[in-house]
């Protein structure tokens, strides 16, 4: 059980249920996620990260499927369990296969390990590799 | 300064050296990375890792640059100056733009924030996205 | 369920009861956390983590309830279940509302953002902000 | 160096300088620190970075020094440098004395010792600790 | 439940049977993990994951016992509850006492707090610590 | 440099002098490390913090080269580049080879990329490694 009560539509105070519509509207859904509803205890904390996650997770520079697969890359490193249920939803929702699954946790592990190893052996960067701006 | 010695090709036995090879014959350089030559002080270490790489970092079901995006997040958010910064010119060689860069910057800070958030509250998983299997 | 099993003060020998009676004591209750159970099969080290616990938390330059703010959101970045739990009940036997709780987890996520944005972008401390001693 | 250039005031588009103006309004300084002009390459995020700092950081609920105090916290067990040395020395300027700093560290390192130390151990959350809702 | 199935013996391909095997051969059990089996999706990935460890974990300079318990130390650091409980079963095997394991726990949370504790104060590393080499 | 400043033996108030003294005189050594001159400005903390890793890394059941290996695992993991400094010194004057520590690398990497993984996959703790008590 979360800390905070979970606010439903039916009881949610207008500035709430306005943020619901939106995330209901640009996700084409009827559902809202226990984490809004966690938030919604908080309304400017609801809008300001709503707004902020639908603004960094349009599609860009980037396409969706791969912020989708960033998000998730993280959520893994930071062992965050509600994060990475939801956000493998997402990703396979934006087109990610099983065998793209298997290789991001590849990858991801592999990054943990190489993170890890460079700092025991305090290697220095490459004087190539510094940046000259 | 590492704490083991970096070895050069000129003094490295031969099971070194068949590493150094592979590494520049894959990656099309005369160059070898600091971190490979700290790994040298340990030949079994430094094929295992060389190849673990190699074989992951390969294009499949995820291409190169998107491996390499995961990558860098996953450094970013275990912050390894090291990795950061070989990884982005990595990241760059494979085709990451500066627009690319600042969306992934974006996302991983909102991942960071948002797994923190999550456990901060205990939300607990909706039961829609609990794996079935 | 614990590694370890949980001591219970009828069966717990002198060592572990003396601290037992000092937390129930101090903190004028009955009611010994699990933490102190399972800790008490190392009667040294309850003693070493029940007497540093007692020292750092009481109020000094800092008061009760700012310093179980900084305990909890240190809590939350580390994702400490136990730990959120009983340090949110204790923030609000110290006076926390579910005001100041909000605003804290909205502090702790933007500062897990910042020092991930920070390291990922490399940005070097101003030089007016260094140390000068 | 930060990977991504500095941007200085005089060379800046309108919508980076907006937003000096708004950080140097806010904070009666003429100075803007190096994170702010390395995230101006990206102005949109520099401008929902700095509103979200600006909205988090205000005083509410909690006072200035208390939500210095908690970023502190978390930056320092995130061991993010440039974090603890600029809010460190914004936590002076909002009141932070020495000794307050003083505990603030020996709290912040007594959770870190206890959020692993009871995840070592697997201890689960006293029934009467849960969250009822 | 894990995100991706778990693989049994009888339905496993050659190339997973045969990793199988090797576990059950090197570990003279009968017994598979979970992890083991949820890897099995990615027969490329199991292997290499069996290989590294099977090569990693094998006694070296450092016995089995010590090898266990910094793993143990690593996977407590990182809260990784899978972990925890299945090294601790599998440093118990290899001879942990209660009493080796309740010293592992002080000098995990030691190490932890003091880590924490020397970044928030950010001390630089004395002249006479830094490798020369 | 670091926040506070160092204090040294010859300005040392009286209290701090005792546990320089006992630091020196436990080591068979002149030299007092960094950390310590800077947590000599609290005194009580400079103590604690002392009496802690004294009691904490003195052999009992798991003797001193065992204890320091643990203690560097954990900082490698945790990227204190201090600490790891520190300790590689501490523990090759306990009796640590370049091969103990290349095993130690490897083994901290490997658990570091395990945690992760199992994380990642959500694998559930095979009901035989659960604790029954």
């Amino acid at each position: 059980m979360a800390i905070m009560k979970k606010i439903e539509y039916a009881e949610a105070p207008p500035a709430v249920r306005a943020v619901y519509d939106d995330i209901m509207t640009s996700r084409n859904t009827d559902y809202i996620n226990n984490i809004w509803k966690v938030l919604a205890n908080d309304p400017v904390s609801l809008k300001r990260n709503w707004e902020a996650m639908k603004e960094i997770m349009a599609p860009g520079a980037l396409d969706k499927i791969t912020k989708e697969l960033i998000y998730l890359a993280v959520s893994m490193t930071n062992q965050c369990d509600y994060c990475i249920n939801t956000h493998t939803a997402a990703a396979r929702k934006a087109g990610m296969t099983d065998a793209m699954f298997n290789e991001l946790v590849a990858v991801m592990g592999l990054a943990n390990q190489g993170n890890k190893t460079v700092k025991a052996l305090q290697v220095e960067v490459d004087e190539r590799y510094l940046p000259n701006r």
